[in-house]
């Protein structure tokens, strides 16, 4: 065995497991904290393994496993950047490229285009496996906030058409999901977790 | 869409997201907290799409990402029992056999068998993608008790001889991982993290 290979390779999972100090906006359903990037990657895991039948076409769900699990990796670097923050939205496509580039330059050589080609095709939305795992990403914090009492939509005074704005490409990867989301939408307005007009 | 199904898998996963509450014994490498078994999932599934290439024999690596994605599940109703602790580990197989029928059964029929399978592929360590997803979750907190000044060993007073016997079976899966195991533990006794006598 060739233990430098090994080596560096249990380095790049060292540095990996930052992502379990990376802090995202929304909490946990169970527990009042906020969640980590690193959780939240093995849930879009488990949900493509539960829901991958509601895809628009078929998919090859072992491929969206993988691309969540590495999809916010670059976060170790960059940290989370909340989906409604549009200034810091901006500047992330940049860091985020260069944060890979750093990351993945870890593995062995042979390892790393393997790890950067699903980063991208995850940024890329150009896969119908991208596009689903991207609807897992988006569906998830919908169902945390709308356990939550509204969660961070009444933390930071979202409102109805900016979450519609933000989560509708959820019928590109799958128009059921995004049934399921707009009914949680309704839901939330229903019961005053979600402001129908911008009260700001 | 039967919308009915789909509220069903998406019941489940709220149900499995109570993972993210269940503590392990071992602390994170970056952060001064207990790791809990979401997170632990996710790094499982992570080694395991790096380091799939040092398994004793050529396995299915998708296979063993998603067993070790669902390995822990149980925990949600039984909690987390620390691999040194024998008295609690006799009753462990029943309650956990309990715990995998309930939380299945909130899957619509046709996913349950499919759930419940991979599960007990883990289990019962007849599969060598099983044996190799076993080999991760014993290295695991190894690497991070050697990264924390000997973390869980140095914390319950752990023997070299103990740690062996129950970290031995990495080899099992994985002859190299095993190499690298080996290394860890003579590492953590020459620098007096991991004593190598009996000292209780």
């Amino acid at each position: 065995v060739d233990m430098k290979r090994l080596q560096r390779q249990i380095e790049f999972l060292i540095e990996c497991e930052r992502l379990k100090t990376v802090l995202r906006q929304n909490s946990l359903i169970h527990e009042a904290r906020r969640e980590n990037s690193a959780e939240h990657s093995w849930q879009l895991a488990l949900m493509a393994m539960v829901l991958g039948e509601h895809a628009n076409e078929k998919i090859d769900s072992a491929h969206v496993i993988k691309m969540v699990l590495i999809h916010d990796l670059v976060e170790v670097y960059c940290g989370d950047v909340f989906v409604y923050d549009v200034a810091a939205r901006e500047q992330k496509k940049e860091h985020e490229e260069a944060a890979a580039q750093k990351l993945f330059a870890l593995l062995p050589e042979d390892q790393r285009g393997e790890f950067h080609d699903l980063w991208r095709e995850f940024e890329e939305q150009r896969t119908i496996e991208a596009r689903f795992a991207a609807a897992l990403d988006r569906l998830a914090p919908m169902i945390a906030n709308s356990k939550n009492s509204g969660g961070t939509w009444r933390q930071h005074n979202i409102t109805e058409d900016r979450v519609r704005s933000r989560t509708k490409s959820i019928q590109d990867g799958s128009k059921n999901l995004w049934q399921y989301a707009d009914q949680l939408i309704c839901e939330a307005v229903r019961q005053g977790n979600l402001k129908s007009l911008d009260s700001r």
